[in-house]
């Protein structure tokens, strides 16, 4: 019994044709955030990548992203064969992108144990990650289970969606129950009553499953999706595969797997997972997560501050000074700055939209 | 009478060799503010050439700058001859300066009247300038006057020193006063006793009087200047007149006039001029002076505002975004950014001494 145990792995797709708009500037549209070096050393993509390669029963990892990407990851990233990079032609949301990634792993093993993971998310606590992963993958064994990571909250925060669970639906006693609800992103009073009340995690956006069981539930709950699969499934391996992938890909609507899978499905679990994750969806969740020096700004490349407090500051390649600002996030790349006050940073997406409205493709 | 009126002449020396540190980093050593097209299309030196040229009583300008700042002098200004541009071997502050100024004067003609006109300050009302400097020409005419122009305040400002003038010693009714004394620049409280008493008018730093009465405040005043500066005007047009000049200028005590002549002597008048003046001295009066969009900013160059009020904001060559910051300002340029408060500006005199201290050069 031990021994079946210790054989089983875990296939794991990282997802990764994220277009990370809130970054910008240091974002672009040929550098989305997953392929910045915004903590640490290595890219947050090459981060994740690394985080899954340390663990004993990870037997493969794929990285699925846009043509626009490939290129640059099969250059950047390492660790990752070629043949291991699924391409989509077009980001259609997260249902589509896991589906497609699910029968490619269907076609190598159709009793594999998947696992997707965001590829620009922060986790510290190594060993905590890999337990609930562990965990996770058993949960599978002999279950039609759809499994979520939920993270306890450290506060009401209101830039993340949450998962209600089943206090009374207990797999395994204090770590897995039965999923209730999924709720999106709540205001503050929402989010205060949630983390309250004890119910309600993080949604961490990380999922297990057996490859068979997340086929099955877009084959019922998504039969338009299905077919287009199904369709892609036939072409693998010949060489229509592209062509068939394009014309499918057409037809595909976008839609995330919450939406269109989980929360019409009644087979979800949660793990409560103890490891430190973030999503680092803004410039603001980035300064939290940085290092601070003594007067509490986080600074990076060629920076004199005078006076000033609590700023985020990052200068690419040339000065930046600054005197008397509290609280201001300041992006200083070559070719385009951003000023924004800490408390404004969710309107960076406003902004590139802005630019994107005005055909400013250059700094995009 | 009137015809002697008529034939009567000025010549103007323009003090240009300031450095403008104010002004970083828009302003660098080699491009100091009076060399900025900070306020139109034209740089602040030849604004006030330009001034001078359309008087039609001043007979020649002069420009005295440094040795670092004669060539794009030459090449950049319109309307001065090369033989007219001065060279003092380095910043001595203005009383040395004036006095080189006078004596080449004082070669051509000893009976010249002289203005003094710092490069870069903002003057509106042309009609009301000329008529001033009229004013002060024909006051010099059988007095050894020294002359100075007195703006009236409209507002306490704490960034200028102020001339009180002696309201029973009135040379031209409501017009012309003899002076009683200097004040440094004030603290709030102090500016605002002065606005309120009437007798305070912000120096504006020009100043019309006799070559020969120059000379010989100088004489009396500051002996050992005078004795360098008789050394100059014996060598000057011969062969060893730039090793003299060196030579002496090594010995040369740096003082400025208002301390070394101005505040010594009581022949003092004062002009009270009606023209709207800036010394430009700041940031922050460069925002006051130009003309805001809907939402209180002054924007320059690729800039897009997507909340925010009052703010300076100049983008050189790339673009500058900025989201819910209000009362800063923003100067983005190639090699260095600046991001300051606007009730600091004041502050970036002493940001680029740090400059200098950290050896940083390439910014300078």
């Amino acid at each position: 019994m031990v021994k079946v145990k210790g054989k089983r792995k875990i296939v794991c797709v990282i997802m990764a044709g994220g277009r990370g708009t809130r970054f910008w500037p240091l974002s672009r549209n040929s550098r989305p955030k997953q392929l910045l070096k915004i903590l640490g050393d290595h890219s947050m993509l090459q981060m994740t990548v690394d985080r899954l390669r340390k663990i004993n029963f990870v037997e493969d990892i794929y990285i699925i992203t846009g043509p626009d990407l490939e290129e640059i990851i099969k250059n950047e990233i390492e660790g990752i064969s070629p043949d291991r990079i699924i391409v989509e032609p077009s980001g259609k949301n997260t249902a589509p992108c896991i589906g497609l990634a699910a029968l490619h792993m269907a076609a190598k093993n159709p009793d594999s144990i998947m696992g997707v993971f965001p590829a620009d998310h922060l986790i510290i606590g190594h060993q905590k990650f890999s337990s609930a992963l562990r965990m996770a993958m058993n949960l599978t064994v002999g279950r039609d289970a759809l499994i979520t990571f939920g993270i306890v909250p450290n506060s009401p925060h209101t830039g993340y969606g949450y998962i209600q669970f089943d206090k009374r639906k207990e797999t395994v006693p204090g770590k897995v129950y039965m999923v209730k609800t999924f709720a999106e992103k709540p205001n503050e009073r929402v989010a205060k009553r949630f983390v309250r009340s004890g119910e309600f995690l993080w949604n961490s956006g990380i999922f297990v499953w057996k490859v068979s069981s997340i086929l099955s539930a877009i084959e019922l709950h998504m039969p338009e999706l299905s077919q287009s699969l199904l369709a892609i499934y036939d072409a693998l391996g010949k060489r229509y595969y592209h062509s068939t992938l394009l014309d499918q890909w057409e037809l595909i609507k976008p839609e995330s797997i919450d939406y269109g899978i989980l929360e019409k499905s009644d087979n979800i679990y949660m793990v409560k997972s103890e490891f430190q994750w973030s999503d680092v969806g803004s410039w603001n969740s980035f300064f939290e997560l940085s290092p601070k020096n003594g007067m509490g700004n986080v600074v990076k490349g060629d920076v004199i501050v005078l006076d000033g407090e609590n700023n985020l500051i990052h200068s690419n390649g040339k000065l930046t000074a600054v005197i008397g600002i509290d609280n201001v996030v300041i992006i200083n790349t070559p070719d385009a700055t951003l000023v924004v006050s800490r408390d404004r940073v969710e309107d960076v997406r406003e902004l590139v939209n802005l630019l994107e409205e005005s055909g400013r493709e250059e700094v995009l």
